[in-house]
């Protein structure tokens, strides 16, 4: 039996991606699957579908919709909400960081202090002050990380990533891919994702 | 304490409204809330977008992703399930036929055979004589529903009804609507919305 494994996609900028960020970890661990953690720019591919923004600030309705439904489920799960603003915001520079985090063994705590001092305390992560003060909460030297993170290694790294997602048939975020092929999107998908990675690890 | 209420706003060809179709009666009365069926035309709220078929079809990831979706949850929920060729299929005579069944204590039920006809049998639900196969499954006069689905004055209700679910700010199906002006989107936010509706009256 192989090890059950899950690629969690997600972009800073996203607001139910803050959910998942929040979630995955103690589910997964629960379900004794091994999540990866793998940041993209959401923002290119809504470009490829000719989309200049969000799907929630082009249909009003829908994105009227999204906050109300993003408010009731932080409720929910006892999480801080704070709307972003503005939203979305870029998130290029957050996701090179996180992509360097992500190599040492802080990373995960990284992206969930990142994605709360955007959506539980209104911060704007495309500031790199914000980026440097999140770093600083944690035992390291900030410098050589954000040296790393402009980079044209970690640049190269990203669009690759970003890439891969999109032949995964990655549309949104956050998105679940499994080693058989399966691609699960959205937040409410999460327990159907895992539960389908350790069935498939069963299987092989 | 008011009597816990939901409306249930679905479209015939709505492959997540299927799901919810199949769902709600008996959660419904589990969470003690009373249920109205709401059938509109989404089409016409797609329009006012600017788009001129489902978004399924014009964006083909989230289009391939929303069938292999159906298909697991289906498989999941113990669901027959038979991809509808072509999609979406016109329901503008199922809505008005609905509206008039709705009136009679076998509404609900032709709702469910409709769809079932539809996502689980393949059936066109944009035909006529599909149409009056269904209702002629019930001991009913099937013909005087049939002209009262004709009528102006079932036109006229569903033009409003569709009007009403826009004012509600209805931009998907299936959603709920609660007393207290919430909205909820979405065949995973049925269980949720029944949660809010029991809340709702308690406090009202």
């Amino acid at each position: 039996m192989a090890a059950p494994a899950l690629d969690f996609w997600f972009d800073f900028a996203s607001t139910y991606s803050y959910l998942t960020a929040m979630r995955i970890t103690p589910l997964a661990e629960k379900a004794s699957v091994r999540v990866r953690f793998r940041p993209f720019l959401l923002g290119a591919i809504f470009q490829a579908q000719g989309w200049t923004t969000s799907p929630f600030n082009l249909y009003p309705a829908k994105g009227r919709n999204m906050w109300r439904d993003l408010e009731r489920s932080c409720a929910d799960l006892g999480l801080p909400f704070h709307r972003p603003d503005p939203f979305p915001q870029n998130s290029l520079l957050a996701a090179r960081v996180a992509l360097v985090a992500l190599d040492q063994s802080w990373g995960e705590e990284f992206c969930r202090t990142l994605f709360r001092a955007e959506f539980a305390h209104g911060r704007r992560i495309d500031d790199a002050a914000v980026i440097a003060d999140v770093l600083a909460t944690f035992d390291i030297d900030t410098e050589p990380v954000l040296a790393a993170a402009r980079s044209d290694a970690i640049k190269a790294r990203l669009r690759a990533q970003t890439e891969e997602a999109q032949r995964l048939g990655v549309f949104g975020a956050p998105s679940f891919t499994t080693t058989d092929g399966e691609l699960f999107w959205g937040n409410d998908r999460l327990e159907p994702a895992l539960r389908w990675a350790n069935a498939a690890a069963e299987q092989s």
